[in-house]
């Protein structure tokens, strides 16, 4: 019986929803309002801002009957949605969607960098109910208030933050107890779930794009979503690295970090198929070795550096998905999907749903080094 | 590659978005606006009306530097979200989710007679964009707008209507060409993915429950939420019938109508076990005889109105699904999935998620008779 769990979940689950800018409606408004508007409907200004708020309003009984003078129904005619390699000019609107345990000064200040129009930007949020995550929330709150405030053109066009409340390890936890194989199922789930939750929550009729970018991601190009979306393909991922200092030559060095991005072996397929249902597969423990060509050993600092691979498996450390693949159905699995979980099960089941997945060997983002 | 079709499919996806009840928005402003909002915050009616909104909206590029003497930034810090037995007391929404192809004016009917609150209820569509989605859009349009600006209480809080493209079946086809069993997995497949893109576009994050209803289903206890938000539990179907004419009795009578409401067989998991990894069991088939437990044979008119059952399989012709199983990821597969397909194979997926779905044998809804 479900139903304890399911209770102590939902009752818990709180979704603080913060900072919306609202340059982004009136453009809307004054926009959309000389267009389609049937006579005799109310003036866009009057009425519901937005087609896609009322599912989530948290409708309330009104003791008054307040105002209501406007007519109550307003009608949205929206263009077409594209999704195509020239993405500003055909303004499409990009989710940018990040689960949040710690925060990143540096994070933050990269998505500032990032020149995509901000206006086309929505970001989302989800950030456990923990201490550290209370620490977190109230970093990334300041910094949305100071960039909501700041230049207009810096402002993104909306920031949504959901606090979920888990019952598994997406808590604090030092780099290495993360990475423990014993511990990855179980983290890789609830990371699976938080990814699921921020994406059915704040995906809506007019995103594009998704953008997963984890919170410690410190440093992409800051063409990063308009390089990414040129190639035009369903899924694609950057080269995770790492800036460190390296001891041997003595000066700043970088070196792989995602060992998610992947593609497969048949040694892979074959342990696969020898376990159990519920088994895994993991990528980089030397005790489950599968021979799967990673992306992370392709980087040639010489090679040409728009070269892209199709890759079986992905990562979300940063990945652009077209709407579309989430629209059919492509999740998170939190359970092992042909051995695989999260990410990697995305992969599967986009493959499953007929998106392929690619990766960029020689283009670089990084990973913070702790 | 997928990049032709994925072009096409998306370039040809068009939401149109209708009916905004702004009611319910005011309630909203008006009710929180002296709760949480800091000093130096716009008022809220000067600003977004809600914060799911933005992900979504089609942002275009501002010629002239509209209003914007409101401060940019509105926090909203909404309360927690349940799902609990006793859904109005606590003021849960419900998103109630339809694929359209035809438009039942007694669909509309029964809809209205919910007493449900409907400011607490939104409603979402999908419609394909044919001929026949056309004239189903025109008479849905129709009385939306009829009943968006009528007496108060019979207003939903939000319509939401998406038209879609397919490349599949969703279209036109008589009851007896949609039955075929060929025809079965390609039909399924495309409305899988309508219900994905339906309930990924429109959950938002104060969405407490989702009632799947299908546009046939033409007559239900007005009760029906309260009715089955009171079991508590994650998944629940009623059981469909269809009235029609008897004419051995000569007299109105009553038969079974969905048979995808299922408790699982040996026989059916020996079949599915036998299968290559891309077929699909189908209930209802004499050429594949599942020895499955059908809830539509449980009917008993003599017996506890009340009584439930566990299933494996669902359909999703009318179903109440609490938000947080969706959030979890579970959504309707498109391809076989333990050699299942859409509803049924939801909630296999649920149950990996470990979501039970329930059943309610003598408790009855109908579908029409064509």
């Amino acid at each position: 019986m479900p139903a304890p769990r399911s209770f102590r979940r939902q009752s818990l689950i709180t979704f603080v929803l913060a900072c919306i800018l609202c340059v982004g409606f009136y453009q809307f408004f004054f926009s959309s309002s000389g267009n389609d508007l049937p006579s005799g409907t109310a003036k866009a200004k009057d009425t519901a801002s937005n087609v896609l708020s009322p599912p989530s309003l948290p409708f309330r009984k009104s003791k008054s009957n307040t105002p209501a003078q406007a007519p109550p129904v307003v009608h949205y005619h929206l263009n077409n949605l594209t999704t195509s390699r020239t993405p500003i000019d055909n303004q499409e609107t990009v989710l940018i969607l990040t689960p949040l345990v710690k925060f990143y000064q540096e994070y933050w200040d990269n998505l500032l960098k990032l020149n995509y129009p901000h206006e086309l930007i929505s970001l989302g949020y989800i950030i456990p109910k923990t201490k550290e995550g209370n620490a977190a929330y109230a970093a990334l709150q300041a910094q949305v208030t100071k960039t909501q405030s700041g230049p207009k053109n810096k402002r993104f066009a909306s920031v949504t933050i959901l606090r979920q409340d888990t019952e598994s390890p997406l808590q604090s936890q030092s780099e290495a107890e993360r990475h423990k194989m014993e511990n990855q199922k179980v983290r890789r789930a609830a990371m699976a779930k938080a990814r699921n939750s921020l994406l059915f929550t704040t995906m809506g009729p007019m995103t594009s794009w998704v953008l997963w970018m984890d919170a410690d991601i410190v440093e992409t190009p800051p063409t990063l979503i308009q390089d990414l979306a040129a190639y035009d393909v369903p899924i694609i991922a950057p080269n995770v690295f790492q800036r460190f200092y390296n001891t041997d030559t003595k000066s700043q060095d970088i070196r792989p970090y995602d060992y998610n991005n992947w593609i497969d072996s048949p040694t892979a397929k074959e342990m696969g198929a020898k376990m159990g249902k519920d088994d895994i597969l993991l990528e980089g423990y030397a005790e489950m070795a599968t021979y799967r060509s990673l992306m992370a050993k392709m980087y040639d600092a010489s090679a040409d550096p728009t070269a892209k691979v199709q890759l079986d498996g992905v990562g979300g450390a940063t990945l652009l998905v077209k709407a579309e693949v989430h629209r059919d159905g492509a999740m998170f699995p939190a359970f092992p999907f042909y051995h695989l979980i999260e990410t990697e099960g995305f992969a599967k089941m986009a493959a499953r749903l007929n998106w392929k997945s690619y990766g960029l060997p020689n283009y670089l983002v990084y990973h913070d080094n702790e």
